[in-house]
């Protein structure tokens, strides 16, 4: 199963894909999208990381998606960049028919670090342990492979339950 | 020129596309983008706000969009899940590479009302006016329609103007 794990931001989205064979997870490819220049309108820097989300799920083919849960900044205006950001990388995995995942930073430090008071030198340190890397990916490409390798543990156990909690709750409703 | 205005809004996106031929305004068609059963989960909803303008797009082949500045709610939460929804929007919309113009609420009502204080009926009012219906559109599609009017005034002589000083610094840039 290839996952891809998105850490969205307006001026730089991370990305990170990884391959999971049961416990065993190998890393693929990792960077970052850059919208580019802030003077250029928000509609052309959407349009950036739209396409650039969609030329990583071309070039890797992924076959699920995660994506880092956006936190409330104290400024409402970043707090509405960062969203409109994330709607649009969002829209980039749906388009291409693919399940998104949503963690939160904090589900995604416990996942990888053990604790959610992980600093971002501790995620890229463990995520390079993990994927067994030669050296820690930057820290925009390393949160968003902490955010895949998160979704690969947690889809694991969680999912089977429940498929057979609504197989049994459909079969119950069918008699 | 055929424009597409939207107002986006998670729960319900408007939209209303319009023939502008010079002074004279067509009306084309309008309606709203339901994104659904807020029991889904935020990308599913996305993923319909984005399929559903898509397919506006491919119905009516606007060759300009225009879509409303949104403000930044009281409650961060609300203004987070309307940027996420106007970011799925505009990826729809430059996917189809359409150029966005944005236009503020206030804006619009002063192009269509001649008041920033506007009400939604007296917008609802103005818009069944300008574009001759026999019955006032709904509110979200009214203001989609208001922002399809308010570009097309806005972008007779300001494009030209931006065009001019462009190729002059241009040309001087290359002298």
């Amino acid at each position: 199963m290839r996952w891809i794990g998105i850490d969205p931001g307006l001026r730089t989205t991370g990305f990170g894909v990884i391959d999971v064979d049961g416990q065993k997870l190998t890393y693929v490819a990792s960077g970052t999208i850059e919208s580019g220049d802030p003077a250029k309108g928000l509609p052309e820097r959407l349009g950036t990381l739209y396409a650039g989300v969609k030329e990583v799920l071309e070039t890797y083919l992924p076959e699920a998606a995660a994506i880092e849960e956006v936190f409330l900044n104290v400024n409402p205006r970043s707090t509405l960049m960062l969203g409109q950001a994330r709607g649009a990388v969002i829209a980039a995995l749906v388009s291409e028919n693919l399940s998104v995942a949503e963690y939160s930073a904090l589900r995604v430090k416990q996942s990888i670090v053990g604790t959610g008071r992980a600093t971002k030198p501790q995620v890229q340190e463990m995520v390079k342990r993990l994927l067994r890397l030669s050296r820690a990916p930057g820290t925009d490409a390393a949160d968003a492979l902490g955010v895949a390798i998160c979704a690969a543990h947690h889809a694991q156990v969680p999912k089977v339950t429940t498929t057979v909690l609504a197989s049994k709750k459909r079969s119950r409703s069918l008699s």
